[in-house]
């Protein structure tokens, strides 16, 4: 049987997945259909419309500027906006077994296919070996893992670490201290996924999905970025995020709300000083300095 | 019993952590004298003797230059320079039990108090408490482990890691690549422990002494440093230390050609591609290029 590949999204990420995708059917076409679609939502750059740009210069030139696409990629258009973002919601809609894949992915580098690794999170056994093939080339490893909640929420709980990891950035703290704001995240993370989510397996957590993406997003990524300039800045992280993203979103502070939210109502804000701190200074409720109080004061 | 601190090495590390100690000795007097005695080698600096120097200044000014040191810290000098490294050897001169701290700890960041971590490594438990009280102070939290062995390995094959990391910073590879080397490496540090030290606890490999310290040294240390240099410099490893450490010492390339000395032995190099690559590449039998190819060809 060969099968239809699909990528629902087209941000920097869904943008160089299809870099890698696009290479790995052409280099399996016993397994895959080699003509793969890219869903993006409609909008317009410059007055002309990105699906249409794209598919005349195989660029998306908004959110993956310089980088060229495969030929074999061809753009569609979401008129109505139903894209959704949790594998719970999109199982949902499409009644077909979801996976997760997340891995220490800066997405434009992935495009100029520097090596990488991901992981995939399945439900089923029986699904990890054909989605590995869908992304497996030289240049980008995949392994499998039968734990799909644990690969899906340390893809959301690595941004609120970031954003910790900006926030000492910005107080000109150094290696040492961002070192242990990265390790204290690391084990909140596991500690949450432990006792909100269900058994992880620990070996999910050495995973690129797990240790190698915290690394790569606290150091490189765009919530680290803006919560580096919102120590110094006077602005908002909305204003922030405006300016300094290009159209991309921000996903750390909200993370950090929502699960401070559901921290409060268990009674367990005290186990998590680092995700409560991150909530309370990105919502404007303690001063940026806080951080590194809440660090010596604890135990 | 009040107890006697001595450090034994005063380059930049043993200088750094005098920095700690005259302060938690002094901030703990029920526990400890106050007067704490740092020893080093003598060597002279533009002439004069670097302990004089010290004793005078109170200030290390070869090896961590800039650093005030507590007035409580006195110098003494080992005329026949018989200090030693590993924990056992330490044991069988002295014969009292020893312990190992260790952590992300760059130095000089530790002397300028930027908050950070440390894990003591000790041999029996009622040991650990104790010397818990040696280190800790507000913006030093320290944790004490029963497992001596793995913080003492943990802290020497981190350096081969960060080699790699270096390498990957040379030839202008990116965050995802690093991060992917530095996961593989840390997954090769605990196979190594596991397979030639002894049963280590997994949550050893979680405290500063593991995940934190790999990331500090992989971002800011000297093995990094002089990896990168090595790629595109057209000299040596020891040229570059020469040139780069102002007197410190690299451990990474050594520790890599003892660790593939005993992986040989057994049959094992396929098992470590990671730490075979640094040590062929930094031993110069392959170009730094051969690591993107290596990474590449696993699996």
């Amino acid at each position: 049987m060969v099968h239809k590949v699909a990528i629902v999204g087209g941000g920097s990420w869904g943008s160089a997945l299809s870099v890698i995708v696009g290479e790995s059917v052409e280099r399996k076409k016993h397994l895959f259909d080699t003509s793969v679609k890219l869903w993006l939502f409609r909008e317009e750059v410059n007055g002309e419309d990105l699906a249409e740009l794209i598919n005349r210069q195989h660029e998306n030139v908004k959110y993956l500027p310089g980088i060229q696409l495969p030929k074999n990629i061809g753009i569609e258009v979401d008129e109505k906006g139903k894209m959704c973002v949790s594998s719970v919601i999109i199982q949902k809609i499409l009644k077909i077994p979801v996976a997760a894949l997340n891995g220490a992915n800066i997405a434009p580098e992935v495009a100029e296919k520097h090596f990488c690794e991901a992981t995939i999170g399945v439900q089923r056994e029986q699904d990890g070996q054909l989605l590995k093939q869908v992304f497996n080339i030289p240049t980008f490893h995949v392994n499998v893992v039968l734990d799909l909640q644990t690969v899906e929420y340390c893809g959301a709980l690595k941004n609120v670490v970031a954003c910790a990891a900006g926030l000492v950035d910005g107080l000109k703290f150094g290696t040492n201290t961002k070192s242990a704001v990265i390790r204290i995240g690391f084990l909140e993370m596991i500690n949450f996924i432990k006792q909100f989510v269900g058994e992880p397996s620990m070996d999910t957590f050495h995973e690129s999905c797990g240790i190698a993406d915290l690394i790569a997003t606290c150091f490189s990524g765009r919530n680290r970025k803006v919560c580096e300039a919102f120590v110094n800045g006077g602005r908002t992280i909305e204003e922030l995020e405006k300016e300094l993203l290009g159209g991309q979103k921000l996903q750390g502070p909200y993370t950090a709300a929502q699960i401070y939210g559901a921290l409060e109502r268990r009674g367990l804000v005290d186990k998590y000083p680092l995700i409560t701190t991150v909530h309370k200074i990105c919502s404007q409720q303690w001063e940026p300095k806080m951080l590194i109080e809440i660090l010596c004061s604890q135990k």
